[in-house]
């Protein structure tokens, strides 16, 4: 495997900086020698690239293998799912796989609760909301990057917690749109009192809000 | 009064693009001739120029006045009020001056399915919609911007609404949230079924959310 010249990047789709790709991480793949020491970084890098470019549907891990120049199965002993692989990838700051089952187990009369406290205490540190931030910022002006992070809340949460739910997809996305829009008041618009309000007087605010919409109709 | 000169524009915010202007609205001030037929545009121009630098706040009337080179009687003449020069500048859709007496009236034990339908019909229309949206991408990526917002957000919709009420601005906070998050997700993020569903499934999804919300404690 020769190094990847550095000219390659004009690949990239015009759109000033490349998709998805976040300027503050300031990671960029060396070459593609197989079993290096950023074997994982020459891995992440080649998922980078190839989820906004096909978003995420259509990324496999057999083309992130051979974008990193890399055999499939090293990228399964890195990543036990293509979930798992995007969430390193774009640094996010939890795993559906690993969420997702935590917030369904306990009494479902509770389960607005535990997702609303969850998101809650997740987002109040800076270094877990940033990288959320940085991917909502490059979505919102480029279209690819907004199809890649669509496609990974269908796939990754909103189905999964709907179906696990037997619930309608529609009900857990506004359950979603809740949370989310909060988020954003709280640490982009920074709207007070909502800004500096304690986790918990949210939670009794917005839990039985979510606790509605996922009871289903 | 003089013609401005060009570079005059060279005066602004380092951060690329002015804060607050939009790059598809062509306008440009041409001049500060008071009285010529688009003084109303050179307000308008003095008033973007003056709420990005300044905030909400902190910009008055008098102020967009002498930034735009005409009388301030001439201001008042074009705008009722603060708010309404802000809604002009930014091309937004509503005016809070006029929306929020038309959802506080009526009973109030509908007030949600009344806020609720608003919003989303407004929104369903690609012109209504797309200055907010421009607006809210121009503020995830500029702190002035951000701020102008959330003090526009604060005085104009949050604080009345919620003494109108009698509510704490935290409830209209997170009823804005709601709202808002749905918005982004149906338009922007495109998430299906959301952004396929008919206004009417959202209200009866979404109205009792925010009613419970200005219901109050």
């Amino acid at each position: 495997m020769s190094e990847r010249p550095a000219d390659d990047a004009g690949e990239r789709p015009a759109s000033g900086r490349p998709a998805g790709e976040r300027p503050e991480s300031g990671r960029r793949r060396p070459g593609r020698r197989p079993g290096s020491a950023d074997t994982r970084g020459q891995i992440l890098a080649a998922a980078r690239e190839t989820f906004s470019e096909k978003g995420f549907d259509k990324a496999t891990i057999r083309g992130i293998a051979r974008q990193a120049g890399v055999d499939p199965a090293l990228v399964h002993h890195y990543f036990a799912s293509k979930e798992g692989m995007f969430v390193a990838a774009m640094e996010l700051p939890v795993n559906p796989d690993e969420v997702i089952p935590m917030i369904m187990n306990g009494p479902r009369e509770e389960i607005g609760e535990r997702l609303t406290r969850f998101v809650l205490t997740m987002t109040s540190e800076a270094g877990a909301r940033q990288p959320v931030l940085a991917l909502v910022r490059t979505a919102m002006t480029n279209d690819r990057v907004v199809s890649m992070v669509r496609e990974f809340l269908t796939h990754a949460i909103v189905n999964r917690v709907a179906e696990g739910l037997g619930i309608p997809a529609i009900r857990m996305e506004v359950a979603f749109a809740q949370l989310f829009g909060v988020v954003l008041m709280r640490y982009v618009v920074k709207l007070e009192p909502l800004a500096s309000a304690e986790i918990e007087e949210l939670v009794e605010l917005l839990a039985p809000t979510i606790q509605r919409y996922l009871d289903g109709s």
